[in-house]
């Protein structure tokens, strides 16, 4: 089995997010790292580019020159990962997709909804694939989690309580993860675009259900900081279910806390990505179950999306890498992807965080999805 | 020490939460139960004196007969506890009140505000005491939590979470427990009198802050209920803190489970009632800590309010008894019971009844508390 | 129903395990306490009598005169507690026994062997009950696991490890508790009989089995301490089954972990008095399940044993007072008392005591128990 | 910077821990897999190459074809990795070692004392490193562990609790991975080798403590079973510690229960494997801290050996990339490997093994290592 050709937009020294993505590539050898256009300074891109061993010709000084060259290049790459602050997600997609390279873009979609309506419009214009990494869908008992529910596991879902919790912004940060992040020209939205998103996909991806209105007090609690660091709403999803999502980047204590509990009127399900090798599930009336990643109580799929046994945790990107080889097999024509979060994630998430500024601008009122 | 004189109205056989106050009065050895008016049924309310060991002459027809008997007595009880239905607790209260016999009722205070007022006039009235069983507040980890919040080792609050969850109302039961609680006129409201009391009034106790706005979206899954059974509902706090609170009785696979996180600038804690005896403290910045019921990380006043040493565990009975031990103490005038939940607490208790009601109603807006 | 008469020798002011034993005793409202001799110490004593509100006539001076005296009263005491330090078991417990008058003894049995010997005879001699406080045997989840056990549900026991680890005699201490458990002559032991005694009690109790063969490595690893802080304990139970156990009182972080785990041929259950209201119970090839105290996991009688519903933690005290209780039941003829710890609890105690003491000193080598 | 060379022998379809190599050693890109002997089977090494997408004519039918030809190319291997049953060590250790390829082995050394004494001769014959595959040191928060007790955090040492738990052969198993395991000519021993050996490297990787007695009771619970399944160890370690060890795979319930304990004057520490990114971690007389993978609790150099932030759990995988990557730096002169399970750590698991079974057949006594 011959590994995908990728390339990168941004990921240079220094940057987090990039190095999780080349590490996701790399676990499963289906991928295989050939170009980028890895900084946007060009001292910073040659030296990341050598750091990584890539041929000096296809470190790029742009992305717009690498779409080009690319997709011109008999041994082109497959498909490249956009790993750029969210203002600059826009410009590499629409480029890449016209140039009919499949994309896998970090999350969220984009820094505005121009910029999302843009990428939609590339996206429905071109043949090539748009993936978005809302990677914490790639965790073996997220997706079991999903099965259980479409099977009925649950009945009707009822409430959803979804959380993402950090601590790392509780003072004003200096560094160059917290300095785009916290830029609202840059970001676009603060924890609920950075978090929040991961919070609502994850929801969705597990419950089947779309949220259809909400209602969302957005806060900045430290001084001087230009986008939320708290965000409390209260959601209304499909089908009657009701739920409440809570991110903030100033819980003191929590690292990466990320929680999902969806309730059924059979059964109910509780997980936390701290620990995420382990499902808590229980049937109304019965013992509560702990599944755990590859185990027995997922019965004889149980193994599925996993790489080893029960018991050896698999981790963030183990759950990351699931994405990309995911991404491999649909590229190579052995999937159909139909787990991969894509174009219609990235739009639900953009309504989300514009709903949210939007909710709380007016005094934290109710707003509908359009269409809904 | 002599144990001081205790009477009951409710809380006969079949009844849960009168045997909870009986063994809560009984651990310390403070109180002794001599009197009671057990139940509206003549014949169970016999049968429950007998075994109980009454004195018969001391097992009344009515609230009102005890009341006016008990006073009169050189012997007569030095407090009543009332553990009817909210409905039924405004009747006994206001009687013992008159009579100049301290009361010591269960929550909420009543099951609607018309009732919550006359009780309030009967405290305000009497030379007797009036102390609400938010029992909770007895858990002596609750009480070094609050104390951690007022020495400041948090700093300013800026986010509460607050979450009691339960499942056994995930089906239409048929039970004495579950019937008063799900009429709206015996029980005044759902989950939200039931539970969200004790969780508002426990994220009030513990941060020292009051709610001055909330914007509840209440809901009855269960078909046929009348009262709610699940509730999510936003909160602003005093001094700009925000928060959240569910409560839920249809969220299959919790038993019982009250949560309270609070975050400040500078740390944040973790609390869950099942696990009672154990709190989790993180100074920002530094390792969390695990601090136990008793345990060193409390300092030199960490085994006020327990009875055996660390690793011992204490429950739900210990801290209900707390708060029988510290009414004797300021009945006998040894304390000056500022710990003791009372008819403030009650009436916030009301307010966030009646608020979320009315909020719901209206669609889930937001409504200020009168006065704020 | 009327509450039964108990006596107190030990428990004076100062002392813990007395108050314990008053608290435990009082809980359900079966015992009232009316006589003690609550201190060797004539001005103690007198005081302890005093706070605890008994008759003056009945605080006594010594337990011999104690004994004479309520046997000799028309309302005299139903039974006597003894919790004095374990060299001051056997002296009194052969008086009340002698006297007829049942004996709630705390654990282990005594300091010696040829205490444990006259205590044997006496109450073979007696036809007064004894009970021996392994208050641990009381916590419902333990009971639940026993029967999980008896019915099977294990199939044959293959492994049984039992732990209890403490921390609070890492250093050399200096107070009343510690000061005659490091007393050989006081003690007869230490880890092994203060805290040993108890894991393999639990041990037996949950299993059913005895052990038949044990290999003890104790050590002391204070200076100058006189008895052993750590034992390290191979062990044989009946039926094929292997064992390990561990007793440590300088295991620095943890206050009083005593854990049990069982693993039969179909299934395995552990267990952490520390988190007493879970069993983590799993059929071999089946999903973990998390059994609570009176949840549905333990099925139609799930509730035996407790006081409040799931959810509402149990601790400590509870399990102990579920001791007194089933005296209580015993001595009123309700009941058999099949669960109550007893001499033979006892005397296995004393034989697991004085086994690792010499398999110790003989450089850790195999011993097997008289007669198996 | 550009990756190594790595050649493998075993690993071919079917096998599990040859792949967990490969994902390992890709994790980090240090690694380029470009030679095989994968299998004994011919059919099955070409189709495993294949799939590998390895050069045919670098798939080789021997080890010893492969170490020879591998040698003798330019862009021969850097290293090899072997992964064969235990029986299958030696043969291929010897022969790259010869060749003076480096050698990556699986854990234990070898099947037998004869076959560890030969690949120690060949060692010391070599210039070539020899590393063993104990990959559970590569654990950041182990690492972190073993720098506390360097730092002298825990004081003297004075108990070590390691326990390595699984249920996978409680009963008869018939699967490749279980057959060689249970065949005592194929892999030396049963629990005690496979798993038994990881408890014990982890409990002298982090304490720095060998052990210098041992007496173990080893037994097989499964009919027919002809190696131990379940092995009860006491330890004596240098400076006057004592240990126990427990080692099973017929603990119902444990999946992958790899748990070290280590108690000395000052503090104490508590780590379980299926949680890997958490240390227990209390000072005597302080409140207990979880320390956590790259968090504030580790100091300075928390983030050594990590990838990613606290919060985002690394898991098995990466753990054992690290040693691939160590084994990087050594071989690139980057690093000294000191933290790489070696020669010597085989050598301790070989004598361990084997002192474990002389021990338990003359009836669980004390057996001494040799020249201690």
């Amino acid at each position: 089995m011959k590994a995908l050709k990728l390339g990168m937009v941004g990921g240079g020294q220094g940057a987090f997010i990039g190095g999780v993505h080349r590490m996701a590539a790399r676990l499963d050898g289906r991928w295989e790292l050939v170009a980028g256009a890895l900084s946007s300074h060009p001292a910073r891109a040659e030296a990341s580019a050598k750091e990584l061993g890539l041929d000096p010709k296809r470190s790029y000084q742009s992305y717009a020159e690498m779409a080009v060259q690319e997709a011109a290049r008999a041994d082109g790459i497959d498909a490249v990962a956009i790993v750029t602050p969210n203002y600059m997600h826009a410009g590499p997609a629409i480029a890449f997709l016209e140039a009919g390279i499949h994309v896998i873009c970090d999350k969220p979609l984009a820094a505005t909804s121009e910029q999302a309506q843009l990428i939609d419009a590339a996206v429905r214009a071109s043949k090539a694939h748009f993936i978005l990494t809302h990677n914490y869908t790639g965790y073996p008992v997220i997706r079991q989690a999903r099965k259980l529910v479409e099977n009925g596991e649950l009945g009707e879902i009822r409430v959803i309580q979804a959380e993402y919790a950090q601590d790392w912004l509780s003072e004003a940060a200096d560094n160059k993860q917290a300095d785009w992040r916290v830029n609202p020209e840059k970001s676009g939205a603060g924890a609920i675009g950075d978090i929040g998103t991961h919070a609502l996909n994850l929801a969705s991806f597990v419950s089947g259900l779309q949220p259809q209105a909400l209602c969302a007090d957005l806060h900045s609690f430290v001084d001087g900081r230009r986008v939320d660091d708290n965000a409390h709403i209260m959601l209304r999803f499909e089908k009657g279910a009701k739920g409440m999502l809570w991110a903030s980047q100033v819980a003191v204590g929590c690292e990466n806390t990320l929680t999902l509990r969806i309730y059924g009127e059979k059964a109910g399900l509780e997980w936390q990505q701290e620990n995420p090798n382990q499902l808590s599930f229980t049937r109304f009336g019965q013992a509560k179950q702990l599944l755990t990643r590859g185990g027995a109580g997922f019965g004889e799929t149980a193994g599925d999306w996993t790489r080893i046994p029960p018991g050896h945790p698999e981790g963030y990107l183990e759950g990351f890498a699931t994405l990309y080889s995911d991404a491999a097999d649909l590229i190579s024509g052995v999937g159909a992807g139909e787990l991969l979060p894509n174009l219609d994630a990235g739009l639900a998430g953009m309504w989300f965080i514009q709903a949210c500024q939007e909710s709380s601008e007016q005094g934290a009122v109710w707003l509908s999805r359009a269409g809904d």
